[in-house]
């Protein structure tokens, strides 16, 4: 393409802004259950950095992309040290509003990359999308488990790993349907981030259990 | 074996109706947990995959079962989806007891086919015995931790995990004492899910700490 | 050197008394929540063994260090089974103010070891010094996790993994500075395990948040 390096610093700059994204996530959290700075740094390195490190011990991917790019580590732990000292509770609700802006679109990137990588070692379509989910949603995830909850994305009922789902599947049938892979990616992100948005826009919720003899 | 292909059914019946019992328990907790559709797939596949995944990390084994047998994934799903659409609170405990038994055949052949694929690559018996262990386990456990619980298999003094650690020093042993790989699995396989259906049927407990000065 | 056997000697004694400390964290952690004596093998085996097993699953290096010793896991279920029988809870806080010491020796040897093994695969200095720190953290994070906490390490604001931090950096310094390994491995187990017995003699804390409005 003629637009290759315009296209590349796209991509550098949503990738880096939904890393970014979803390391928030990470620091709002260990900042909400008090952790210490030892705690800070791994809980939002984890949020970060932890569903792609999963996936890549899933299909036995290395190096990780934090040890082929060690620069974000240095990014995170100054981003750590910076909230540390200037993050004030009264920016806590406007910093996650803002975030979830970049984090939808980190959605879709990840959930379409990691399907793309599946696809690349000949995995079946729907252990593909599986991935794609898993680099999306488990930085998440771990997160929550580390901070001793059950994890937000398994119970609030609206639709985000559903949304990488869908994209990862975009992705799957422009593949088969012989589309380039270039086109399969653009396509499966912007499915993904997309649906999120439309979600976030129109405030969507999962359908609840069915009536209220589930609990126990 | 002449009667190969009817010992191969046999096998295949057995092995999917414990992976159904281990995906049962993970969507009954995770009913009784209130998530939500996302939430209810990744328990279910975490409680029936998680613990042969993790051995298979752990053996740097792939591809992994759900890999190799996607349709496996297509299964957990629609059973999710049935169960979301038409389970109810009222068939939660018999559902459990019914599954107890497909449960135990599960304990019994995962522990030995751990052990055996643990022996396979000259690891040594206790290792081996503990790779079984892990494989029939830590869907369980993995199930607890996402959903906020210390593991049930940790805490609840009825025998589990030992009846797994028992099965698979029968393999072990059997294998040592020049037996066919297929006897020492069948007798595995057996002591686990014997000992599993013995403590099932006589409520037998393990010995709780010695008395009550272990609380702080 | 001419005193090689003798250092070696010193080597495994070190090495086993740190793991015999963190085993004994895993044991005393499982006797107060009360956990059964799966419960108690496993959290024991876990923090014992958890941090190295993880950084080797990381590093993809086989075979773990239970696995090419297994006659520590044969040690492990002795003294579960010897704690199950003749610990009382008016041990507890002896055997944990006693196990400190040995604790932070095993603190420096796991880091730097930790951070060597992973310059031997020639990683960046910070990754190197992560996986130091993954490896004489996790066993307790891992340990925490399954029983339901927030892991101490993350949230006590004493230092221990900034210990590690600090003498894994020695010991990328101390090679970049061109050293001879064993030196640096020297330097940084002593700087770590030196900072470690400084923290806890003048019972040193990391700074809190800074104001009490970070609460949400």
């Amino acid at each position: 393409m003629t637009n290759a390096p315009l296209l590349s610093l796209l991509h550098t700059v949503v990738e880096g802004s939904a890393t970014l994204a979803f390391a928030l996530s990470g620091l709002l959290e260990a900042a909400r259950k008090r952790l210490d700075a030892v705690g800070v740094c791994l809980v939002t390195g984890l949020a970060a950095f932890g569903g792609g490190t999963l996936r890549d011990v899933l299909l036995d991917r290395r190096p990780f992309f934090w040890v082929a790019h060690p620069g974000w580590l240095w990014l995170l732990l100054a981003v750590c040290a910076g909230a540390m000292l200037f993050l004030r509770a009264r920016h806590f609700a406007p910093t996650e509003r803002a975030m979830q802006w970049p984090d939808a679109l980190g959605l879709g990137l990840f959930s379409a990359s990691g399907t793309q990588l599946a696809l690349a070692q000949d995995l079946p379509g729907i252990v593909a999308v599986l991935m794609g989910v898993i680099t999306a949603t488990f930085g998440g995830v771990l997160r929550d488990i580390v901070c001793n909850e059950i994890p937000t994305a398994l119970r609030d009922h609206r639709p985000y790993a559903i949304c990488a789902f869908a994209g990862g599947w975009v992705l799957v049938l422009a593949q088969q349907a012989g589309l380039p892979p270039g086109a399969g990616l653009v396509l499966g992100a912007a499915t993904a981030s997309g649906l999120r948005v439309l979600a976030l826009v129109t405030g969507y919720q999962l359908p609840p259990w069915s009536s209220g003899d589930v609990a126990k």
